[in-house]
């Protein structure tokens, strides 16, 4: 199996997680890759006791990696637009396909780096640099390409978004959550990025000119920041029936393109509007596709490296694969396609809930419960309602925890033996999805 | 700028929509693959009224399109699994590549179909075979490469979730909504495949071999449909704080594979909960990106059309452009990025939320909405509160209608000379997102 040798430059919060996954799941990302993908060299100004590197060329120099031979894809993840730029146009140069999550120098220095690295046939791959872990530049480069893209909205600042959700589930002011967002680690010690819209605004350029094909035009953005926003507007959103989202909105006029940050109320029903905390999401309208929504986590070290990485993963099959069939059909080579059992239901935890008919006399919950206590069914939850006037029978409704499915299809055999229970009991499953 | 030859198999809902989505997007849509996609020829049984094929080369004989010399891409849209794998193994016997709508065909058959492909060097791609228009293929073969995925939960029959939404908004019973969504066209006219969970079923194996790289194995997928929902248990859910969903579920355990489709409680805080009427959404979640989620439409002709059209440009992309830098910067080929003209905010329309800090005196009110009158700027939502006893001044909150930015700017500005108006006027704008 060919090998793909990966150097990467900074080793903080991004560095570390691409570190991390790529190390952790090296068996599945070769496998989707069809070769071996190899850390060859890292280089970082210090160690992170998050990642360890004691088996790995480290340098201090970020230079040796763009320089070194071996080297076929270089990773930056050191931010900044000064030594970034300046280290990407190098690797370029070096001929070298470079992978970034910066999201500033693309939206700033993009065209640039995009003729220099089309000049010397080399690529470069920026999906981390745009809501962290949701794949949004390939969904409008790829999976709507046969669209014209209408307009675009996303929550594209997780700090920001975070923000504004403790405001509005807490009364809480601005002021008060940016401290606690800081001491958390959300936001950074100087906030002006993502609280004046700065952050959005970069990521809104780029998806504004994958939407409509222009170049990125970051002078051009209109942007409102969101500390402005005070708890009595919070209120009366809610209070006429919308949320406050700062929004990222993009929209194609054939007289030109809106290109706009600000605070934005958005009726409470649309999915968006539910969109909380940290999270990221981007709703994108096209002529064909219609409404499309592509939510997830925005900022983080592993969600942002899971983009890293998709970009390496990219960049390898190409310089390894069979160029026909660059994607393999089910996601991994075929020859790495494993047999996996399936598992009978029976073997299947999940929650259930069950409603039951039965008799109104004393001791008929105390039998089903009984019954499915005996079988390890602890009960969450427990409706039965007064029966009314003319009924002989009531419902009995029944919230369980997860148990094996095979357990409580015996529990149900049981209850529905009982002569105070009339008819089967209905079940349906019950699932967290957390 | 080289020419793409594709050809059409079935000229039905989604056949229509493509021929009609590549007919009208045709400049955006060759600008991004980097090549020009022709429309060679279309095999159809019989004309549709909805796509105008008059200047087309059509033949009623759908072999006749697999085995035209000139044709690079055989788009497959004819359904149903018996007539379509001979097509669809005949187009690979003559080396086309291929791209099809049909997921019975590729979760019945897709093992030995893609053996083929492999085996004579072509591709088969087959984006629109799950979810519609949302592009939840690409999203596990490539956005989210680096994870091992642990589990998958979607919303993957638009028929049913619509069943379900009318059931729980207007306490309607399946019977019921099933013969509305019938005669609506959501339903086919025998809605076995749809209520029964099949094609859910058929959705969820593709899915899951995608998540965990296994073969598709459909006969081991446990399949329970929606025909026993009762209002009831509808009702009980909500009182209880979930929904229910028709969900198919791949969960990964050490011992094997989770694969199920039943009607599920879920809680009703999940984004997906609210996830209402024909709609598809998919709930992914990687060790290392955390939950995503991948709304849209599920159906639909255009929607469908869009991922088929996704899979030809993909294929055309590696048929004419440069393989070093296959899928462009920006989706769109450089020489063809434009630039548009960015809009001034004074040009941009939208709805206005203002909050007023006004003196409580008669009046004051009718000469705020004089002047927003004056500019043009009709009112959709007026709140003023009463005075708290201490209080001069009382806060009036006003939704309006969409209008020019520079408009409401200049009624901000005679609002805030009003000697009954305190201070700055608060705006923020407002956006339906519909």
């Amino acid at each position: 199996m060919k090998t793909v040798k990966i150097g990467i430059c900074g080793l903080g919060t991004v560095g570390s997680g691409t570190f991390n996954v790529i190390t952790r799941n090296q068996a599945e990302i070769n496998a989707r890759a069809g070769c071996n993908i190899e850390i060859t060299q890292v280089g970082a100004r210090r160690d992170n006791p998050n990642a360890d590197t004691s088996t790995t060329n480290v340098t201090r120099d970020i230079f040796e990696v763009v320089n070194n031979p071996e080297i076929d894809i270089v990773v930056e993840l050191i931010g900044g637009t000064t030594l970034a730029k300046e280290l990407i146009l190098k690797a370029i140069e070096n001929g070298k396909h470079v992978v970034t999550a910066n999201k500033a120098l693309i939206a700033e220095f993009g065209n640039e780096i995009f003729a220099q690295a089309n000049a010397k046939g080399v690529s470069v791959a920026y999906e981390a640099a745009v809501a962290g872990g949701i794949p949004i530049i390939r969904t409008l480069r790829e999976g709507l390409s046969a669209n014209k893209i209408q307009w675009l909205a996303g929550i594209i600042n997780g700090t920001g978004n975070f923000i504004l959700t403790e405001m509005r589930d807490k009364g809480r002011t601005f002021e008060d959550v940016l401290a606690e967002a800081q001491a958390l680690g959300y936001a950074e010690a100087d906030p002006t990025f993502d609280v004046e819209g700065i952050d959005a605004a970069h990521k809104l350029v780029i998806l504004a000119s994958l939407a409509f094909g222009m170049p990125l035009q970051f002078d051009k953005v209109y942007c409102e920041g969101i500390a402005d926003v005070s708890p009595e507007d919070v209120t009366y959103a809610t209070e006429l029936g919308y949320r406050i989202k700062h929004l990222g909105i993009a929209r194609h006029h054939e007289s030109g393109i809106e290109l706009r940050v600000h605070p934005t109320f958005i009726p409470e029903r649309r999915l968006i509007a539910n969109v909380d905390g940290v999270d990221n999401a981007i709703l994108v309208k096209g002529d064909a596709v219609g409404s499309t929504m592509y939510y997830g986590p925005g900022a983080g070290s592993e969600p942002t490296a899971s983009s890293v990485i998709a970009d390496v993963v990219d960049l390898a099959r190409m310089l390894s694969a069979d160029p026909e069939n660059r994607v393999p059909y089910l996601g991994f080579v075929a020859k790495s396609l494993q047999e996996h059992a399936i598992m009978p239901m029976g073997e299947i935890e999940t929650g259930y809930y069950l409603r039951l008919s039965a008799v109104d006399k004393p001791g008929v919950l105390s039998k089903v419960t009984q019954i499915l206590s005996d079988q390890g069914i602890s009960i969450e939850a427990l409706i039965q309602k007064e029966p009314k006037d003319d009924q002989v029978e009531v419902p009995v409704i029944v919230l369980t925890n997860r148990v094996k499915e095979k357990l409580m299809n015996e529990a149900i055999g049981k209850i529905e033996a009982l002569d105070t229970i009339v008819g089967k009991v209905v079940r349906i499953r019950v699932e967290s999805l957390a």
